[in-house]
């Protein structure tokens, strides 16, 4: 498995391109994004949970149902959320990809990312719809550059591996930064592949790998409208198509992780306002949902979160973060260390102070990725969360976001 | 029902006192209370659903058995929670109380607020002992300083009634600040009143009550492991003793509530950092677990605090609030308006954007006590949520709480 260049557009067959179109007023950052495969793909998508949902969930939801899609079309700057004729625009997103590229608009996959509530003009797409088709090829960049809102760094990945003898690829673009919250795919990640495989398994292998990974990040706390995880799989590999749980749906199934880890360390790190990536490794827990829960409740806590801008390390808040969390477990065996490049401090043990040199844990805690280590030692269930310090920017960019 | 002077020792037979012991070392705030009732009174207490709970909540829910207590003695600056020897050093802050007041330890409240997880050293309170109890007197006022921490205002309110024919008397102080959330108790309440009532019948009231009210706060949604509410009421007003839900009953919870709510709103207003307080008044909701649990979720989310915190209208995220808090509603019927001395504004109606004057919103929400009224139209339930703005300082204070 190798870490490749060409984000959406490595696998066989895509094409990408963003563009700004006008949708953000007196601002030149790109806003409209469209991915293609030049042939009919294998889809399947996992959605937000919020009941309040984006009016683009709805149409792509309906335009998943069998399975198949063939491109993507995803603006930013208006969530096309809480409006009335929400689902008209998102439908008219997908009627505009139909007239330039003749793909069916039921083959669509629709998304928005922004403001909630502001009604969303289809004027500014459809005037530079023929620029946009115009414009596809190898450019990933631009379609991640598109989807970005107050995200801070690029979000593009891409890797290939072999199934099946034949040289395989997956490639992603994402955004997330605020409203970033694990309760089922947190924001928008687009992925491609050109791995023959059957809808069924595709959408399986999703629905499992967000558990570990999209579902595991929270930023803020606030589970978004409008978030999607989707993925496109054209087949043009070559690969025999998996349609059973062989050995090249686990090869193919682990690469997936591979990417999709890389990018939600990527994101937790990228938070609004974010100075560094907390990741917690908790292992000892005694089933999986366990580890899962009592992992996020930790790195969700505002008060962790704060502590870890100011470099502190007040573990109990850590114990009451994982005391809220709504699971079982015995706190008189707890351990917990800091852990980042500049080494490794334990700071409790059976659940109680472990006297510790300050100085070592202010170095370990200055680093920009800093891991809470927490050992539950109540059986062999392990699961890992990503999330980011709480800062005044945070507060800063979302005290004023809509100007 | 009239608003008095004198906290906690408002009601007859009441003295209280509040020091500086030493335990926060290097400043001279007040860090030792200690509260006396002249006989024995019927006791009860609400606790923290923490799975992580501190020593003195163990050691108080042993002691409240019976029913019974007589006095409550509180530390603020070290919340004696994970550590090995708490029970211990909650059980001998208990007998120090006996030791100089001869109040068996078994009828000693004892909490504890501060930093979790340093061990707490018992020589600063015994040293101390007899100078607090020396001063003891109408002091509610130092008994208040001496349980708060990055509290900013003093909690004390005092509430004067009549029952039977007599003239009764409640009062209460607190501590709020951080680690604020609702999920059962989530700060220190000491309340006491001269009211005779049964110790079943005063677990009732405040176990209902305090889902209306302090279960209805957040500050950043981390519910704490030492949190408590306790009432004493030692039944010198001589009214005839309440053993039945009769008119009294009412008039003495309805006499608790006033006091609560009015209490709940200063903890929320300063919580860590805010510079106001929102409440969100919820109604038509389709049963009163939706309404309190919709209303939490707006003032508990980050992003709506921000906005607060910025002024801004973005009504959006209000909308993302209700649709993750885990409860129906049909989207399609909401209205949301914003509402202060200022005046007051619609800017949702069936569940999308509702044309508004940006300047007026502005001016709204430029106050420091801020309503957002939502309408469901789903049914016939209403609750009421207290938060605060998430700010700058709320970062800054708990980004290095223990230096």
């Amino acid at each position: 498995m190798n870490w490749i260049d060409g984000g959406v557009c490595a696998a066989k067959g895509f094409s990408a391109n963003g563009i700004h179109c006008g949708i953000r007023k007196g601002k030149t950052k790109k806003d409209l994004a469209l991915l293609l495969s030049s042939v009919p793909a294998q889809a399947a998508a996992v959605y937000t949970t919020n009941l309040v949902k984006g009016a683009p969930i709805l149409v792509t939801k309906q335009n998943l149902k069998n399975g198949m899609a063939q491109a993507v079309i995803c603006n930013s700057g208006n969530a096309n959320t809480c409006n009335a004729n929400g689902i008209e625009i998102a439908q008219g997103m997908c009627d505009l990809v139909e007239k330039y590229t003749n793909i069916p608009s039921s083959d669509v996959i629709v998304a928005s990312t922004g403001v909630i509530g502001e009604p969303l003009d289809l004027t500014p797409i459809s005037t530079h719809m023929q620029s946009l088709v115009e414009g596809l090829g190898e450019n990933s960049l631009d379609a991640e550059q598109a989807i970005m809102t107050t995200d801070t760094v690029e979000k593009m990945f891409a890797l290939s591996f072999e199934l099946d003898g034949k040289c395989c690829h997956l490639g992603g673009i994402g955004k997330g930064s605020g409203m970033i919250h694990p309760n089922m795919a947190t924001m928008l990640i687009f992925l491609t592949t050109d791995v023959a495989i059957s809808s069924e398994l595709l959408q399986e292998i999703i629905s499992e790998d967000c558990k570990d990974t999209f579902n595991m990040i929270t930023v803020d706390g606030d589970t978004s409208t409008n978030d999607m995880l989707s993925i496109l799989a054209n087949g043009l590999a070559g690969n025999t198509k998996i349609e059973s749980k062989n050995a090249d749906y686990y090869t193919f199934k682990e690469a997936l992780h591979t990417l999709t880890e890389k990018m939600c360390k990527l994101i937790a790190k990228d938070g609004e306002g974010a100075t560094r990536l907390i990741t917690c490794d908790l292992s000892g827990a005694k089933d999986k949902e366990s580890a899962r829960g009592i992992a996020r409740s930790v790195v969700g806590s505002n008060l962790v979160k704060a502590a870890m801008f100011g470099k502190d390390a007040n573990w109990g808040r850590i114990m009451c973060a994982m005391g809220y969390s709504g699971y079982e477990m015995d706190i008189q065996k707890v351990e917990i260390y800091y852990f980042s490049q500049a080494g490794e401090i334990q700071v409790c043990k059976d659940g109680a102070n472990f006297a510790f040199d300050e100085e070592l844990a202010l170095k370990i805690l200055s680093e920009d990725e800093i891991t809470i280590k927490i050992v539950l030692h109540d059986g062999e269930a392990a699961a890992k969360a990503w999330g980011c310090d709480l800062t005044y920017d945070y507060v800063k960019i979302n005290g004023d976001y809509r100007t």
